[in-house]
């Protein structure tokens, strides 16, 4: 089994291939979920899916599948493989892209190779992972393991005022198949760390345990409209000045604790935003993360009572929507250790680690075992167009990936 | 003299009617300089001047001029009142268009008492007094001092991309005169304080005596966009977080203080501005005032070394544009006392005091002896469509108005 191996160069063409999918005339890659470049890159990977030969299945949330379905065993519960091929603004092209055409790459090498499998084996692109164009993230995986109704899924109304169904039938990706219609046995997901860790510590790969726990919510602050040059400062009513305290207060309580507690104020809008006008209204966003829930119920405890003391000390009003919010997850330990044992096998370092990212993989581990292998980002950036992996380390986390797909799917070759 | 006062209903209600004038289906007055709804506000200003039976001139920079050229005297310096119809977005009805107005309504008075100058009488409009939409504010009054070329001034880019002479020119509002082509024997202004001052001690007319200065600045903050879930909060460098150190560190500065110092941060914007992104550009605006030229500058010399210090302290890197700095401005001691005199005829309690806001006659006391008078704003609120100050201060700061103008271009009468 250790003599097959994936073909390094056909997954690598297709990563950049796909890398310049939605890349604009400015350089940036942008492939929101369910926006015209994404259709652009879901149309490619398609064809791949058709040029391997595969089953090709779209649910109604615009999940896309390729499914091997060999001879005898069609009625076993598949082995799924697969990450999300939607991106963030200004994006790399691993996060996600790299789990997606490994889990293909894996399978093409298994056809070829005379593979014969104990079960159908399918490579999944999960729809709007990213979550930024619709909340929440990870949509696509969570509808698919029931944990969001499909109808109000499509029903979400984008930053840019679309809705998802309307722009999945537009883009010709509203399938007809009911979201979790194929039961995984099991579900393997292969993706770049994304942080620092593997780098720092020069190991390849890692086996991933568990999964911080997210909270993701919106705050409006409203205030005053006012003359920036004859209102007294005693008198104001400054939403943006609120904002801005609540932002450094999330950091400041961040780098005092010691916990792997992280909390990010990722967008912020002024109302009106001009120059000599007091801010009357903000809007902003907090990104709370940490593997123990009762650490992150802390952390957004803590940020209600001190939206209360400033609501307090500068008369303005605070309104918190949620817009997800996921426990942490803990994966299957089986699966792990496969992994740990087939990196092991090929000679590669390899450390049990938890995600600090929100992945598929924790929505799809509410309905099959699964788990997560990583390989290194440099310097631990990610949605960034800086965001890197070198090459050997992406072909030595695919072949990782078609080690234990071959235990997991083991036939009696 | 005191026997003539300015008819009130006349411009009562051209005040409700130009403040209709750019109200959108959401209610919110915007008439952004040369924009289309500004134009609607100018026809309308065009057909009052032509309706009194003044002489209508436009310059290049689109400042607006009705002209009372009496026979005889038509070669004298001419007195001039004003201010400008441009507004914020979501504006009130007073700030600007009530000193036009009563400019308006004073001349037409005198014509009707058949009042005899010894000077031609003039009422201006001046162009972008906001400076929203193009920086720097006061642009009109600017321009037509000689403090900034007017091409120059034309060739000026606004937040919607556009030019503003391709503006002026779409409509209809690009002059043929040289700003500056009448030299005024006087400039006087009447406007609403837009401060609280006045409404706090019960006094009715503000003898204004000096003017802060002014400083705008716009800062770039450059981060790195990073993953929010995985990476460290002591490896960020967080464009958003930097900001909101600076916003805080304003606000904290001008509280403790016992100057009369104000600083004000009104435009914010994140980029990528994604609720699972790291900001890793932030351009934000700076709005310092002080009516005292040496600690406007320690203020601007302070906010320099905060952002050296943060620059350090958090890996990011600031750029800092200037984009206005005008100094704090003394007006005319003989017209403040001419305006003292006339509320005690008046039976109306006066104070001197400054302004806190700028306006146009900051730069016309450039070329010309000049001076304001204020009339209460409720609650101090301006620049908010809650903006209000009561009729009869509205009709007592006309007449105090027409009242100075009689003693500055009295005749035989």
């Amino acid at each position: 089994m250790s003599k097959i191996s994936i073909d390094s160069l056909r997954l690598l063409s297709r990563l950049s291939e796909l890398g310049e999918i939605g890349r604009g005339g400015d350089g940036r890659l942008v492939r929101l979920a369910a926006s015209d470049t994404e259709k652009l890159g879901r149309d490619t990977f398609v064809s791949w899916i058709e040029q391997a030969g595969l089953e090709l299945a779209v649910d109604r949330i615009g999940n896309i599948f390729g499914i091997w379905r060999p001879e005898g065993v069609s009625d076993e519960a598949p082995l799924m493989l697969g990450s999300h091929i939607d991106t963030v603004i200004d994006a790399g092209i691993y996060d996600g892209c790299y789990g997606v055409l490994s889990g293909l790459e894996v399978i093409e090498t298994l056809i070829e190779a005379g593979f014969k499998p104990s079960r159908p084996i399918v490579v999944a692109a999960f729809t709007n992972e990213e979550g930024v164009r619709y909340a929440p993230d990870m949509m696509g995986s969570l509808v698919y393991a029931g944990g969001l109704d499909v109808d109000t899924a499509l029903a979400t109304v984008g930053t840019d005022g679309t809705r998802l169904g309307d722009e999945l039938r537009r883009i010709g990706f509203d399938g007809e198949h009911e979201p979790g219609f194929l039961r995984p046995y099991a579900y393997i997901e292969l993706h770049i760390e994304q942080g620092p860790v593997l780098e720092r510590e020069g190991i390849q790969i890692g086996a991933v345990e568990n999964l911080q726990g997210i909270s993701w919510q919106r705050v409006t602050v409203s205030g005053d409209a006012n003359h920036a040059g004859t209102t007294p400062i005693s008198m104001r009513r400054d939403a943006g000045y609120a904002a801005a305290l609540v932002v450094t207060f999330l950091r400041e309580r961040a780098r005092n604790s010691n916990t792997p507690t992280v909390a990010t104020v990722g967008c912020m809008n002024f109302e009106p935003n001009a120059i000599n006008v007091i801010p009357s209204r903000v809007t902003f966003t907090v990104d709370l993360r940490d593997p123990d829930e009762d650490r992150l119920k802390e952390e957004e405890a803590a940020l209600d009572a001190y939206l209360a003391q400033v609501a307090k000390d500068e008369g303005v009003s605070f309104n918190v929507e949620r817009l997800a919010r996921f426990q942490p997850v803990t994966f299957d330990a089986n699966i792990v250790e496969l992994i740990e044992g087939a990196a092991a096998r090929r000679g590669h370092t390899v450390r049990r680690m938890t995600s600090g990212a929100g992945h598929d993989a924790q929505m799809i581990a509410r309905i099959a075992p699964s788990a997560m292998i990583f390989v290194p980002s440099l310097g631990g950036i990610s949605h960034n167009p800086r965001e890197k992996t070198p090459d050997e380390d992406l072909v030595a986390g695919a072949n990782m990936l078609l080690d234990v797909v071959c235990q997991l799917a083991g036939g009696d070759n």
